[in-house]
């Protein structure tokens, strides 16, 4: 399962707020075996939300758009989403129901627009603010606020899945430049992705679907390492088992 | 002058990284009066760099990609940015007398591919690293990690520049849901661009190029919280001063 991240708000693009909740979504939806394939901020107008999530719904399983949602003149989501599959914006009774029941709110407190939704779209409820989501045609609408924006991702995480990956990283204490031709060898060798990523050292991200062979990958390398190293003390770090805690099954790193 | 940026590598879309680096130059570039539009996180695959690459550079002033630069397999972006443009990747002979000079390295010890760039590229050094950056056809190519970005981006930072903004914040306590109709009259009456940030408190970013009408509008706004909180106290901070220091004008907020 394919799904693309749009986040709205020019917050985000002026650099006044990183990026934490696309981050979140890429842990749980990898989690569940679901592929990000991109995450992208537009600003907060309508033509803008409309083209991007229009593109993605047409490319990718799931489009799944965060912020902008709300009551002032720059909550433009709704609008955008709702443009980008050609349909209107109306009240939705399900969600005036849910807020003036469950929400505690009375009808006249809830400003002008909260309870409207493209379409045909099915609500989602906001257990930790005020504003619904939506799911419409496969593209889910969530707020922009982190714990409003989790909680209601996860009354839809099971919509989300896909073959788990099996992940394991390698910390190795030399330089990147001199594990290019290791690198090369082990996949030649082994069914596995490889990502290298350098720092204050070089973190090697082994994964396949095969558990098995993924495992098989990790010796051979740490192998090839303690040799380089010229010690057969396991020179590197495997951080799998600390990752697990953020996930639903043991087999994910 | 707009701007879009693209982020590249899979560590940004399972969500192992946080685009710190995209907020960064998203202030810089704000801060120089650029308009920063899209900022999109894509995987480590060449077709899909140089799809977001293309689209882009057709539609936009400027476009800068960061990270994927470097010796390993998954290191793609040159070769991406390169078939964004309909160019050859080759060796660059002022990459290679940089890094045997300035760079301190002998030629023999620099991986195959180091040197390369987009033919007819402009280089830009790494002076944290030792991957080259480089420019074409106004895409710029930067490092992946931070302290490299960064340095690389002040080299070339002058030639990003707009008419600035200047930027109030005013912080109000009072539900979002109850400004609505203040925002409203306030867009009515001034020019200014209003941004409305719930969180503990709003934050309500008013903006424009003119200084005067800026002003003027957060005195009408603070004027009508005050009017609403029942006194007349100043009960919204304004944190424009604390932001001058990244800045290089005192009118940008």
């Amino acid at each position: 399962m394919r799904v693309a991240v749009v986040s709205v708000g020019d917050e985000l693009l002026v650099g006044d707020t990183v990026n934490t909740n696309a981050a979140w979504l890429g842990r749980r939806l990898t989690a569940r075996g679901a592929s990000v394939e991109r995450v992208t901020a537009v600003p907060d107008r309508v033509a803008d939300i409309a083209r991007v999530v229009n593109e993605y719904h047409a490319e990718y399983d799931a489009v799944i758009v965060t912020g902008g949602l709300g009551p002032t003149h720059d909550d433009r989501t709704i609008e955008g989403v709702a443009a980008a599959v050609g349909r209107d914006v109306e009240p939705n009774a399900e969600v005036l129901e849910w807020l003036t029941t469950e929400g505690g709110y009375a009808e006249g407190d809830l400003d002008a627009g909260t309870t409207e939704l493209p379409a045909g779209a099915r609500p989602l409820h906001n257990v930790e603010g005020v504003a619904p989501g939506c799911v419409v045609e496969r593209i889910y609408v969530l707020p922009g606020v982190p714990r409003e924006m989790e909680g209601m991702f996860e009354q839809v995480a099971d919509e989300f899945e896909g073959q788990r990956q099996h992940v394991r990283q390698v910390v190795v204490d030399e330089p990147e430049s001199t594990l290019v031709e290791r690198f090369t060898r082990l996949q030649e060798r082994f069914d596995v992705k490889v990502g290298s990523y350098p720092g204050d050292h070089v973190r090697v991200k082994i994964q396949a679907i095969d558990a098995a062979e993924v495992e098989a990958a990790v010796a051979w390398l740490r192998e090839r390492v303690d040799e380089a190293e010229g010690n057969d003390e396991a020179e590197i770090e495997d951080d799998a088992a600390d990752k697990d805690d953020e996930d639903e099954g043991s087999d994910l790193g």
